[in-house]
């Protein structure tokens, strides 16, 4: 598995250019990516018409007061699942006021792994109206570094938003 | 002017370093950087006992809505100026109940230079427990394109939260 920041930053070229053609509006809620996807997003001049709030909740408080995570959600199933990824896109969508929501969260290591959550196991869901997409990056063949787990979680994470404005 | 990415890396790194060792918590707000000083910081393993919120305010709507930024000062002296980079500051630290508040706002291009705030130009601010601080990153020989504007704020953010942490 290796970083492509070129393909990182052609997929955010894609996605602001259809986002503008589109009139949508995203708004970002990250957590192990820690504004990895913002700064992609904002690496694209112009991005300011689509893009106007980006959260990085690293901390569980954050995700909670910012994103209105439901504290239940985060003690049941931990910060890094599907149903606190779900609420983080949700979070964004609504605390950015956006058309799409877009939540990350993640074990990008090289502490935190465990046997049931993994080093690199990153659980993403995309908010918008009428809808939910999510989408589980599980490590394979080893961990590969924290680098590579950011990057190619921006990277699966743009491309789940993209899918989800072609349907829009 | 050149990027240099492993000067920001070090920035970083000694950044987590001095925090972690003060048990002195950060939050930032990011403008033109959009999410960039954020990046820099959670790159850095185990940044997360001293990075718990990072807020990506693109949008004027954002800055006064999450950061608390009054409105009448925007309307005053633009985004783009050093009583809302002021403002973004002290509403980083209260967002994000941290210690210390990063804000940051300028004018990154290719579009929106005008001749009192040209391309390049970058106002930051740092807010800590009875004190502020203030740079403007002013364009020198020329504009030297958004990617340079974004890294060289993001270095200089670093070093004026270094400065003050150092006082601390």
């Amino acid at each position: 598995m290796c970083i492509s920041v070129d393909e990182n930053e052609a997929l955010a070229a894609r996605l602001v250019a259809m986002l503008t053609e589109k009139a949508l509006t995203l708004a970002t809620a990250e957590s192990c990516t820690g504004g990895l996807v913002a700064k992609y997003i904002t690496d694209q001049p112009g991005a300011s018409a689509v893009f106007g709030t980006g959260l990085v909740t690293y901390a569980n408080s954050a995700k909670i007061r910012l994103l209105g995570v439901p504290e239940d959600l985060l003690a049941k199933w931990g910060a890094v699942s599907e149903p606190v990824a779900r609420a983080m896109a949700s979070g964004a969508r609504r605390t950015g006021e956006s058309d799409i929501g877009l939540g990350i969260t993640g074990v990008a290591g090289p502490g935190g792994g465990t046997e049931e959550k993994p080093l690199g196991l990153v659980h993403m869901a995309v908010a918008f109206r009428g809808g939910m997409r999510h989408f589980v990056m599980q490590p394979q063949g080893g961990y590969p570094g924290r680098d590579v787990v950011r990057h190619k979680a921006a990277a699966c994470a743009m491309r789940l938003v993209l899918e989800c404005v072609d349907t829009l």
